[in-house]
């Protein structure tokens, strides 16, 4: 037994330095049938484990309709839900193809997704592009005609341009973008301003070369200065390259892969490739943004921004953050709890991405599946909440489920017997 | 005697309330000349209290040739420094002319002042722009070609620019953007990095739609990008405007500047209106940039730029700003524990601007001269450290020394006890 669990400990200790050594580099931002492999014109990606049309949550299916009349794949709304349910659409995780998607995920052929890759192993990952401020748009579940044409335009305009400053950029590295952001109070999943700012700052030397006509430029500017969470979206792209290479490493417990598609909450584990494991989306505790919504009013824990707390960030690292704790209604205390907390169910810390308030402690790093259990904390989800007909409505944190983390180690139990008995 | 420490209770909270209460905007980047009252083309200002050309430091001498050559009223350094010292030249404080200057706080006719209102009162105040990343300017002390030549850069490029888009945006309300700042980790003397990012957010919308090459644009772009530094003298000059209306309020013993030439540091208190009291320029705790270089070859404390700690930010402030701390070789318990002896020294707290470490606890504001003595704790001075024979050769801290503290005091006990006599 001990031979094994020192077997267990090595290779969770690879994994953490796989997760902590990776080199993303944000190096563009094209339509998705252009760069995502084995995307098509009939397919859209949404977020969390895999779900069928007729189990998804609403913002999800209003999502998907949209999409298809973004994509004038159907007329209106209507035809729209008819085609999502016949078949004829493929619908699968953004996982499955190398990609993430905020809140419902929400990702078709036309739309810009950031492109990130990992100059360490090469691997490349997609997310579409943050829809800036508004609490409209595909990711929180809204398809009316404004989400719509708000969609052409990041479609049209953002996209190419943020495309074209990236290529004059020669790429923006994310690894020191979310170390500086994290010294300047963003835990990276809610609270992203620095690092939205960090990579405007940037891109717009090399935007403001194009040739560009000055409205155009206005109009890209307008949207940055709009979306303090324009990075978040790059950040999961970030997340969702680094946790690939660590995919796969027998002997791992570490959490690879953390996300919800507003049903289930589904994680993946290091040993276990891509498995699955799943229990219910949860509730989230919300600050709602106006008395007129309760918790009856929500759509539980939705998206796959979780992979941001898979490397070690959002409710990891309140600490590093009491300005999202205080707007949950927590005190620096409760922040740097959180993040103690964090710090007893993880394999690991970041060698590079530090916590100034911890005197520069790395951020824990590797959710191991054991700690999860033999603590009886599971990590906290930063979030947004998303009404359940559509819209944002409220930010907040979510716990995992326990489930995910009971059903998984059970399967991971049983592949070290395995693995132990043939050698 | 109850009575009048009641008195000056009372004077010492309107004083606070009068700090926190300014709401400086940034309404402009203009050549001195034409802003700034009582300027002429033969006056150079500099830095701290008033001081004769013969007593002043190298590196102030230096910035005067400098600025005698760039305005093009001397042909080379010698020319310069017959001049300077010729009495023709009128050399006077910044402060007394509503202004204040980083380092050398070197402000000659032609170059572009920072000009901030304060709406509340009306007054303006004007800070000389940030000469950038170098290690060499003006303000450091350096008067060689490069250095006039980039001053001209400055003048010609960056200040219209600036300007114009500060029209274009009807300016920057710095009170927010410094708030926001110290939430992103700035103590915002040191450390301006989100102030900076959030200026040029701010600007970029308005700066990017100007009738403008791009190249110029561009040019603009990658100085903002690389002078992280930037904001601080857009922020000096917010504190500067502060200021003005908290003086002269009599019983008032809290203090309305603080500046340094190199060779003395002076305060201003309320109550005394714009007499100086003065101690010997301290020696500076500093992290060299190179091992090269020693106390031996430093400049003593010198510049206007503790102005900001005179509003409570800076060296009052390092439990915001624990990377600061770090920087001069300190933990986060030392940043806290600084913080709070400025609470001990100070007369209160600001109401806008919080600590998010300290649970949004007010920053200390209105240092009381009282207090100062009582606790025997001078404040910190967060600042930069100039090579004795010009140059930026290190970062570091200084405490204020306790003789201007002291015959301030000695000055408003007397003014005190006369003013009560009186009735």
């Amino acid at each position: 037994v001990g031979d094994i669990k020192s077997r267990i400990e090595l290779a969770n200790r690879r994994v953490v330095e796989l997760l902590a050594r990776s080199q993303p580099v944000w190096i563009g931002c094209r339509p998705a049938l252009e760069v995502i492999p084995g995307m098509t014109r009939e397919t859209i990606l949404h977020a969390g484990p895999p779900i069928a049309w007729d189990r998804m949550c609403n913002p999800m299916r209003k999502g998907i309709q949209g999409a298809l009349i973004y994509e004038r794949l159907a007329g209106d709304l209507d035809e729209a839900a008819r085609l999502a349910g016949s078949g004829r659409i493929k619908l699968a995780p953004c996982h499955d193809y190398g990609a993430v998607g905020g809140m419902t995920g929400i990702t078709s052929a036309s739309m810009p997704v950031n492109v990130v890759r990992d100059e360490v192993s090469g691997t490349l990952a997609y997310c579409a592009s943050h829809e800036g401020a508004s609490p409209h748009g595909f990711g929180w579940g809204t398809c009316d005609e404004a989400t719509v044409r708000h969609a052409r335009w990041i479609q049209e305009e953002l996209g190419p341009v943020l495309d074209a400053g990236l290529r004059s950029a020669g790429g923006v590295n994310m690894k020191q973008v979310v170390g500086r952001a994290i010294q300047m109070g963003d835990e990276d999943h809610g609270r992203c301003g620095a690092a939205t700012l960090l990579l405007t700052r940037e891109l717009a030397p090399h935007v403001v070369r194009l040739d560009l006509p000055k409205e155009v430029l206005g109009r890209v500017m307008d949207f940055l200065l709009s979306a303090d969470i324009f990075a978040l979206h790059v950040i999961m792209a970030a997340a969702r390259a680094t946790v690939e290479p660590a995919k796969n490493i027998p002997y791992s417990s570490v959490v690879t892969t953390m996300a919800r598609n507003g049903v289930e909450f589904g994680i993946k584990v290091s040993a276990l490739g891509d498995r699955w494991f799943t229990g219910p989306a949860q509730r989230i505790q919300t600050v709602f943004f106006s008395p007129e919504w309760t918790d009856a009013d929500a759509t539980p824990d939705i998206g796959d921004s979780s992979i941001v707390e898979t490397i070690g960030l959002g409710g990891l690292i309140h600490a590093a953050a009491p300005v999202a704790e205080f707007g949950f209604g927590g005190s620096y205390a409760d922040a740097v709890r959180k993040t103690e907390q964090a710090y007893a169910f993880c394999a690991g810390e970041h060698e590079a991405w530090t916590i100034p308030n911890l005197d520069f402690r790395g951020v824990p790093l590797g959710i191991d599946i054991r700690k999860v259990l033999q603590t009886g904390v599971a990590p906290i989800l930063d979030t947004a909440t998303a009404h359940k007909d559509g819209g944002k409505i409220g930010i907040g944190e979510a716990r995992a489920p326990m489930e995910a983390f009971e059903s998984a180690l059970r399967a991971f139990s049983k592949q070290v017997e395995s693995e132990t008995a043939k050698g």
